[in-house]
Parts: structure tokens; C-alpha cells; sequence
């Protein structure tokens, strides 16, 4: 039986908590991977040295994950093309605005048997439809593409405090495969065949966390943000089912990337941030993003309002009274009690 | 058709609190209920005055929740016969260990098509099996005994913040009833028919919190204590539909009884707060309930060992690492950091 080959795409603060993961773990189960990683860096320069000369003789991604040992059997390769070569086993961790260009370039040089795992983070909702990155890794690459996602803030992950993450993966010997490669004694994995779940979650609960930053905001206690993290997480599983049907399992929201990341991602993290200090403040949205996120673009009010353009086109927006109050209080200036009175 | 006559058992902090619903809600349906709601109430001084007599004259409960109104319509009754003689609807609301008494003094006074719901957390559990509350108001008094429960903190619910919770009845008829008298635009009632896991989330929801506590107490961060709710609502969902068979319902988790509920009990709460205190101090259990809770006993703790006998009785402990970690915590000086190795 010949050795897994594996690659990463991608280097940022998570493809590096993750990298030190697979590294050791290549090497925990020699009988199945190769033991050297390879990991696409994109390349910068630290203090006019290349970030990738760095990771291989530091061992340190100094720019995205300081302070963390990686082992020295991840190699940094700036090339995509030469990262992926030959590769079985490819990790997807960029930013989700550069799958395409990246796939395309990584087109024709894996191994014909190869499999992906995406632990990109959302997916595109339009008017017309839905597009899961794993679907898109797929249709360019040809290859069959699980995901990835839980309750993991990749600090926490790389400083090996305990937690779970989910794979969805429709193929079960593939699943333990990236079971064998991703779970340690601090990082549980549990591998489900619903990888539409997985990735559903990951991009509704946003929206959730900016209702939840809601009530906190306006001061409400922590039964009206339980009930709202509660009704989040059946908006997502009703989402999920009308428009995936029987592909989304109702236990997929039992799960790492289902419950458990909702709770961690309404008690900490800057959607729910950015919810408190709107109702707190009455700023204006795009004046607190600038404020609190440097003007980057907040997750949680963009996917609310691709939700509602997918649902109203459709005319199911009253099915999801806190999907739809969360869009009205950012977009069309609704009082924030509302995220109560209506949902 | 007659009109439905309701009494409460009970007048503590969270029997006001639902007196003041209750009261309310017999006067918007004044075509189910009869308008006057009587509430036995233990009588106690108060500045040298009954506390019946200022609940009547003052209506206020100024021992329990002081500085909320109840309404006119809710009579308190220092005698139980009296307080709910004829009685069609009875809401218990009591201290646990009162139940029985209480219902012995009860029987052959109620309507003889009265039915009851029971507000009182937790159930009995021995090595040999378990007892509801709401087996006991049936097997004494012979009469259906629905269950509530939800994230319900009770000054919350007095002061109106919004927050939903459950009834779990087997009599849909009955459900539309107990409907009727809780519902309120900010306190929202989801009727289902598992009325035995209702009751069963109440209890082994403060075992999740003690080990959610250590998490927190041994500065863990949100990653960790995500994953110690979610296996805590798992080996819950697992007790219940081990030991109940298919008379809990899947479903039941995911209302306010059971995640919401959870999640609240986590993030405040005095069995969380004990067993943070417990991993940052180290002092013995006995000596933080003395300082924290003046002694009186931590529910999480005795629900673990009550869990924990129950199990091992049936040599089952195994099956529930998480319940059987924070009991060994708690009994037998595991190391507080076996909440993430052992689970």
C-alpha cells in the first residue's frame, strides 16, 4: 500500500495551528502518510527574509502563528504548483476569496487518486443559489472534497487546549483517513457523512452571533441570549434541511460545527463584538467595522444579507423571523428590540 | 364549559415570578380560566406581618421578589387544603423535598379532572432507578402531571427579558392548556410530549456545569468549555434514551429545557461558579459550598454521585465519561485536569 502524500493551501493563522497538527501526525501513523508536509506558503518577506525560509529553519510561521513550534517535517513551498505535485491528500485553508485562482493553477498536477478536505470557512449564497467551497474544489479539481469545522479558535488549537472539530465526509474510509490525520489527544475528531452541514453551520451562525451581540448589548441576561443562540441554531438546521433536504442530518447540530461552535462563536468573537457595540452605541455599522475590525467587512451582517436576498427571492423570509430581524436592524435601520419582539 | 380554576403550589422566587404570568395570562383568557388564581403560600412574618396579608394587600412577594408587582387576581392562601380545594390546574412550584407532604395534605380536595404541572427541578435518583416529580404528584394524587422547565433565572423572567420555555405533556389537549396560561410575548412556551426528558435536563444539566466550571476555573478558554456543553448535552440525550427508551425524544435537546437551558447554567450559575472556585483553589468542595452558598449543598455535585451510584450499579459508568470524570473530580481527588484528558 503505498503512503498518503499530503499537502496544505494555505498558511495563515489557522493553516498554521493546523500544519502543526498534520505534521505530527504524519509521523504518528508512518503505515499511513508520508512523513514530510507540504505546505503552500504565500510568500512575504519578514524583515527582508522569505516567510518560507523562515518556517524551515525557525519551524515558526513568525508572522501568523508566533510563538508556536512547527515540526520540522512541514515544509514551506511558495510555489503552488510544486506544493501540490503528486499529492493524495490536499488541505484547503485560504482565505475563501482565493479558492478559484488557486485551484485553477493547482489543475492537472495531483495525484489521480487525490481527495481534498476544505476547512474554508462559509460559502457564497446569491439570489439563485447556494455554492459550498467544497463544491467548488470539486467541480475544478475533479477530486471528491470533505470539510472541516468546530468550535476552533486557532489560538487555542495551537496552544493544544482541549477541543472538537467535525469532518463531513460522504465517503467513510476517506473519513477515517482524515480522522487519522487531523485527531490528537487535544483535538477530537468526529466524522460524519454530512459535509453540507458542516459548512452550512460555519457561515450561518454568524448571523446568530450578531443577534446574540444584540442582547447583549441592550443588556438582556443570559436567558433571552440562550433562547436566541437556541432559535439560531433551528434556523440553521431548518435552512439547511428546506434547501439540502435529507443531505443535512439533524445531527449535524449536535456536533462540534454545529452547537458547539455557535456557543464560542456568540460568547466570544467580533460578530457578536461588533452586535454589542451597535446596540450600545447606535453608530452606524460600516463606522463600528472601521472602528473595531479596521474597516474589514464583518461576516455575520454580509451573510445576513445574502441569506435574506436568497430567501426573500424565494419568499420564505418570515420563515426565519432572527435570520430576517438581524437583516433589518442592520440594513433597514429596525429598532434593535426588535431581536426579541420579533423572532 | 366550564372555566379551568387555577391554583399555585408554591411562592419562593420562582413561584412569584410565575404567579405574575399566571395571574396575567386567567385575565387575557378569561374564556379557559377563572379570573382569580389562588397561590398557597408557607407563611412566614415579615415585620411582624403575615406574608399572605401583604401579598394580598401590597401584592408583592417582598421575601421572594421584591420589587415586583403580581397581579390583583393572585389570592395568597397560608392553608393548602384551602388553596386548592376545587382546583382544576395546579402548578407545582415547591422545594423538591416538600413535594410529598404537600400532596398528602392535597389529596381528595382537588376536582376530580384536575390535572398538574411540576415546575420543581430535577428527579429522584438511586442506585436502584429514578422518580420523576411529576411520577409522584401522579401516583399520590391520581391525577396527568405535565413538567416546564427552560433557561428560565427567575428575576429575569419578572423583569420581563425575554426567554422561552418548555412543556413537555403526553395530553395535547392538556399542552394547549398549560399553552394558554404560561405564554406571553416575552416568556414563549413550546409544548412537546416528552415530558420525562423535560425534567431530566433540569437535573443532569448542573453535572455539565461543575465540569464547565473546572474548564473555566483552570483558564481553558472558549474552544474547551464549547466541548464540555456539547458532550455534556450528548450524555444527557444518552441517559435519557438509555434508561427512557423512545419516551425521549432527540428533539427535546434542542428546545429550552435542553440546550438553551444548558447553556445558561454554563455561562452563570452556581454549580459553574463552585467548580471554577474548586480548580483555582483547591480547597475542598465542603469548605466552597460553605463559603459560596453558606453551606448549603451544590445541586451539580449530589447529581453527580446520584448519576454516578445509578451507573455503577449497572456497571454503565464507562458509557458516560464526562458525568463520571467530574464525580471523580469531585469524590475520589481526580486531578481537576482530567475534565479534558478523561472525557
Amino acid at each position: 500500500m503505498s503512503l498518503e502524500k499530503v499537502c496544505i493551501i494555505g498558511s495563515g493563522n489557522w493553516g498554521s495551528a493546523i500544519a502543526k497538527i498534520v505534521g505530527t501526525n504524519t509521523q504518528v501513523h508512518s503505515q499511513k502518510f508520508e512523513r514530510t508536509v507540504r505546505q503552500w506558503v504565500f510568500q512575504e518577506k519578514i524583515d527582508g527574509q522569505n516567510l518560507t525560509d523562515i518556517i524551515n529553519t525557525q519551524h515558526e510561521n513568525v508572522k501568523y502563528l508566533k510563538g508556536v513550534q512547527l515540526p520540522e517535517n512541514v515544509v514551506a513551498i511558495p510555489d503552488v504548483v510544486e506544493a501540490c505535485k503528486g499529492a493524495t491528500l490536499v488541505v484547503f485553508v485560504v482565505p475563501h476569496q482565493f479558492v478559484r485562482g488557486v485551484c485553477e493553477q493547482m489543475k492537472g498536477h495531483l495525484a489521480p487518486n487525490a481527495r481534498a478536505i476544505s476547512l474554508i470557512k462559509g460559502l457564497e449564497i446569491t439570489p439563485t443559489g447556494t455554492r459550498l467551497f467544497s463544491e467548488e474544489i470539486e467541480r475544478i479539481l475533479s477530486i471528491p472534497c470533505a470539510a472541516l469545522s468546530g468550535a476552533n479558535i486557532a489560538d487555542e488549537v495551537a496552544r493544544e487546549k482541549f477541543c472538537e472539530s467535525t469532518v463531513g465526509c460522504q465517503n467513510l474510509n476517506d473519513g477515517k483517513l482524515w480522522h487519522s490525520l487531523f485527531d490528537t489527544s487535544y483535538f477530537r475528531i468526529n466524522v460524519i457523512e454530512d459535509h453540507v452541514g458542516v459548512q452550512l453551520c460555519g457561515a450561518l451562525k454568524n448571523i446568530v452571533a450578531v443577534g446574540a451581540g444584540f442582547s447583549d448589548g441592550l443588556g438582556y441576561g443570559s436567558n433571552t441570549k440562550a433562547a436566541i443562540i437556541r432559535r439560531g441554531l433551528m434556523e440553521m438546521r431548518k435552512f439547511g434541511q428546506m434547501f439540502f433536504g435529507d443531505m443535512v442530518q439533524t445531527e449535524t447540530f449536535f456536533e462540534s460545527c454545529g452547537v458547539a461552535d455557535l456557543i464560542t462563536t456568540c460568547s466570544g468573537g467580533r460578530n457578536r463584538k461588533v452586535g454589542e457595540a451597535y446596540a450600545k452605541t447606535g453608530k452606524p455599522m460600516d463606522v463600528l467595522e472601521k472602528e473595531l475590525l479596521n474597516g474589514q467587512k464583518l461576516q455575520g451582517t454580509l451573510t445576513a444579507q445574502e441569506v435574506y436576498e436568497f430567501l426573500s427571492h424565494r419568499k420564505l423570509e418570515n420563515e426565519f423571523p432572527l435570520f430576517l430581524t438581524v437583516y433589518r436592524i442592520v440594513y433597514e435601520n429596525a429598532p434593535v428590540g426588535s431581536i426579541v419582539r420579533d423572532i
